[in-house]
């Protein structure tokens, strides 16, 4: 094989690291791979990490330790990540996004491979710290956001189901209360075999009106003996204010509608804003 | 701002690409983010596209003409593609997946992201020519599967409910024949205002048995006066053999369960073995 020149380098590294987020690269494997010395490997790391600094595209961070080498994680600037909000703030504020009974429509935003991808983003930023073994959410409109964010942790997703099917085998199936106002009694299952006593699960949805998907969420991970380490949003509506599931995070917030246009009036989180 | 060295373009350029694959991007948006000229940028991306080639990491393809510039395609070559579909094979083939009714647990393999991710690499490619406007998937499994695939093509994903939802405006609803052997009659909704008449669908589901929840997608479709073109799932049973639905692409085929062992007998399709 011939030698592999830095140029040639650095562009295949990007691609490895980046499609497999929060994972951690041993020094030795991209030594293996390109023929090189580790000193000059972490040459090469050093000069992408600048670079994605340089230019707000998430960080390529070294760790130390046994255990160690060097992983991307998306972490973007507050600049950025309020750059992202507002735009999706502005395309749920478009005419026509109101439904009757005063729903919002965000089916379409939310299953866009892009933006699903940036709420994964930021909804990983803040709980790389947490560890979680696992995202759960549950069917069916949360599924893209939910499956980005695991995608960044680098972790399994998981997907809670209004009944038990067949193709699941044996299930743990709870009741709670949904809907918000009316009181909805509904059922969630998890198939047994997909928790395990003492794993640490991310709650994510896309929507929280109430709080009571979340709250049977939180539920359900009692009876599996799993620990909920966070739970997150894309968007909470802002009344009630009282949600029934505790210490949710929400990127955006639904204000409500305008009564003359019927847009609705969607904002960036207060944490998120300057 | 300091002049910026071919050193920090290369991860930096290859970052933006693949965050947003099969969209092309212009050598200007380059050349104005990195302060470079045009031949420059031109070389960067022989750079990074040859050291794709070498490393079997998809492509970096420059596009020729008014709307040209360069982009990023997933496409891999026969060899990575055996590999990886026999490593999901053997992941299949684990004992303790046989379910009652003889069923087959995937839930947890096709919801890992990175498989979605590689499932969803190997499906697009083999429709980029077909240029779809949207991939349509009927809740719930194959959402993460549907999801990667729209996003390796740069498409929206829209997803097909059991029912209509208050939160999804006014819908189409239609009955289909589902379960195989059973002939139940289920339904399938969709919002009318996620499918506009002309556009280019493809259809993406985790599982084939008889076909027919496909069939119903693109029965749906014809409702809609879209145009389908492609139907692609990650896994097809290879019994019964006539399926409901016609053209469908399987990647992975369950020929069925080892008495012995219980164990799944799961390969690549044909056309993917050597």
């Amino acid at each position: 094989m011939d030698k592999i020149k830095r140029n040639e380098r650095l562009g295949a590294m990007t691609r490895i690291l980046m499609d497999t987020p929060n994972r951690i690269h041993t020094l030795s494997e991209f030594c293996e791979l390109f023929g090189a010395a580790k000193s000059t490997i972490s040459e090469d790391i050093d000069l992408v990490s600048a670079s994605f600094e340089r230019f707000d595209l998430g960080r390529i961070e070294t760790v130390a330790g046994a255990a160690g080498g060097v992983r991307y994680r998306a972490i973007l600037s507050p600049k950025k990540v309020r750059t992202i909000l507002n735009d999706v703030s502005r395309r749920l504020s478009e005419p026509g996004r109101m439904l009757p009974g005063g729903f919002l429509y965000t089916s379409d935003i939310s299953a866009e491979s892009i933006i699903a991808q940036q709420m994964g983003e930021i909804l990983a930023a803040q709980y790389y710290d947490r560890q979680p073994h696992f995202v759960l959410t549950m069917e069916t409109k949360g599924i893209p956001i939910a499956l980005m964010t695991a995608r960044m942790l680098d972790v399994p997703l998981v997907i809670a189901r209004r009944d038990s099917r067949a193709y699941e085998g044996s299930a743990v199936k709870i009741n709670y209360i949904a809907g918000g106002g009316s009181e909805r009694i509904e059922t969630m299952a998890l198939a047994r075999r997909a928790v395990q006593p003492g794993q640490r699960a991310l709650i994510i949805d896309d929507f929280m009106k109430g709080g009571g998907t979340l709250q049977g969420m939180v539920d359900l991970m009692k009876e599996f003996l799993a620990e909920v380490v966070g739970v997150g949003v894309m968007i909470s509506t802002a009344k009630p204010e009282a949600k029934r599931v505790e210490g949710a995070r929400s990127l955006l917030i639904l204000e409500g509608f305008d009564a003359d246009t019927g847009k609705a009036i969607v904002h960036p989180a207060q944490e998120f804003e300057e």
